[in-house]
């Protein structure tokens, strides 16, 4: 199997996700600072999107990274993952142009949980049919343990937030995006160190 | 002549077609859950269209690995199929937007048949520039009489049973993708075990 | 310089270009074949414009197969040949919208025109910037003196057309289309020798 | 960390921001030539805004020649210029529907601006993380120091521009782009040397 298609396929889709999603980003009708305003909520979904989707892309970077061999199951789960992700144009729409909806919010809160529930999929495949070091299992092991079950609570979170006010299931959201968006050093010096 | 690029061209286009499709889903005016329940249908089509161009890239991923010469006649049958199936996201929207109209589920299996046509001479024209080993021979033409015939019948029947019921015909075609989904081990083994 | 990425960078907008101008065929508002029928025009100029497209994409393959260099110059030409064919999906969708209107067609067969200067460029500074066998040259020599001068004259020759019937035009360039499809076997073999 | 991923990744948006900008170039609803005209003001910030995003990717093709080891920090640079990037085809859309607002092209000017910053951001952890001859260390900075100059100052100067006359500060930054176009031998020349 080859694994640089895989690659290349998948960073063609996150891509053209991160990129079409301006696409739904309507135009102002007047040429002022006051008719850009108008857009800002709807700017600020759509930075929260791009950067939710730039860190599965460096993840997946990551986690590829430990692959050799690539098989039909994890070909499945990394379907999976797009298929959710190419949604979260659809829904990052929705969200701006109902102006936050609370039941728009929400089902914003779960287009974010789909994807995570098949990463740990992927994650699991990766790690059963290659071979990781003790160290790099460690590694992986918490950041999935330590950030990705704080990521998986703060989505959750995200739905009973949006009954009260929908502003902090989108602070909430961007705030897990930074955390990740923080450069692991751990990770990439034992990936780095494999390698040679 | 140069496998890789028409490898990433491929990829590049499989990818796109994936992906705009969710343009054609149009975001409901009102932000409830109601609201979204029209999206439904237009969802469904898209999810079925999303996995039907997923199966191609699958198949062409695994078939590609066999081949080592590309010529000519290689790269037009592959443009006739990236062809047949960019007209994918175009045949989908008219299925979502006529709500499963009967004579747009024709064309959608009439959309759904062209590329499988295609396939066949991707196939024997890979088949026919280079060498096949007897076992790699053996289960590629195993999986094109089995599944392949199965997928022809049905997309067929989608035509006929479009008249009786249109869900009917989509069910159908759903549950072709998903045959197809399954991994299919035994050409991964021996795609595998060649490269050794 | 790197050629990879060059070729990477232009597979990815000659991909993208094929692919968008489908979101430009307008889904029929009835779900019957009859209003399928309206769209016909529309997708007449789409399959010409997909063709168009992918036989550059087709002889890019073939000329960036000859480079081993990549300079600033070619890079500069490259782009160029990108820009022009980039406005292909909105002359496109221009002379679908009007119906093949007498000065839409003209615009188009310009449009036509453009990249393919570009394209005698690009293979000027190719030529100037790298090793050619004498093979190579008279081939390549050949098929631009014949088939680039026949497709130069069929562009401009729409001009005038597109004043009797803008349908004789459109027809003419989707023959030179298919003039070009046509695997030339001469240059597969020569190509493929000095590869080895 | 894979240094081809990052640069297919990036590749690919800079070609999908580079495409879509078109679609925002809205067809005229008439069939002459009259008709055309109403589009050249639009027209015109896309060749303007295509021009600013293709130079982008050929210094990132040059800046990233140079790297060696990829790390997280030049990936979150990286992604924060794709960021920048992709607004492009918003603030474009805005400056031509609105036909040259002052308040739209002063944002527009912004809009240049910020990936200039993330740019000096990216080549500065390059030059940190890389080693980099004297010979290109001191071609590189000059680069920056005159053209990035330049660049910035201009870029900046559109602001004012807007309210004396738009059209003045979109040629300004028309020849900035058409600057950075002219091939730089130099560069290419110790990035082809140091190949070696």
């Amino acid at each position: 199997m080859n694994k640089n298609r895989l690659e290349a396929f998948s960073d063609g889709m996150f891509a053209i996700i991160m990129t079409i999603m301006i696409l739904d980003l309507k135009v102002p009708a007047g040429g002022t600072f006051k008719d850009l305003q108008t857009v800002f909520p709807a700017f600020f979904c759509y930075l929260q999107s791009f950067l939710f989707v730039g860190v599965y892309w460096n993840n997946h970077h990551h986690l590829l990274h430990t692959v050799k061999k690539v098989n039909g199951k994890l070909m499945l789960a990394n379907m999976a993952i797009l298929f959710w992700l190419s949604l979260i144009p659809f829904v990052t729409a929705w969200v701006a142009q109902t102006d936050f909806a609370t039941e728009a919010v929400v089902v914003y809160s779960i287009a974010l949980l789909l994807p995570a529930f098949s990463w740990q999929l992927l994650q699991s495949i990766a790690e059963k049919t290659n071979y990781w070091s003790p160290e790099l299992k460690r590694i992986l092991d918490k950041q999935g343990k330590v950030k990705g079950t704080i990521s998986l609570v703060i989505y959750a979170s995200g739905i009973p937030f949006a009954y009260i006010n929908p502003y902090i299931s989108e602070g909430l959201f961007l705030l897990v995006s930074v955390m990740w968006l923080i450069p692991n050093k751990e990770i990439e010096k034992v990936l780095w160190d494999e390698k040679d």
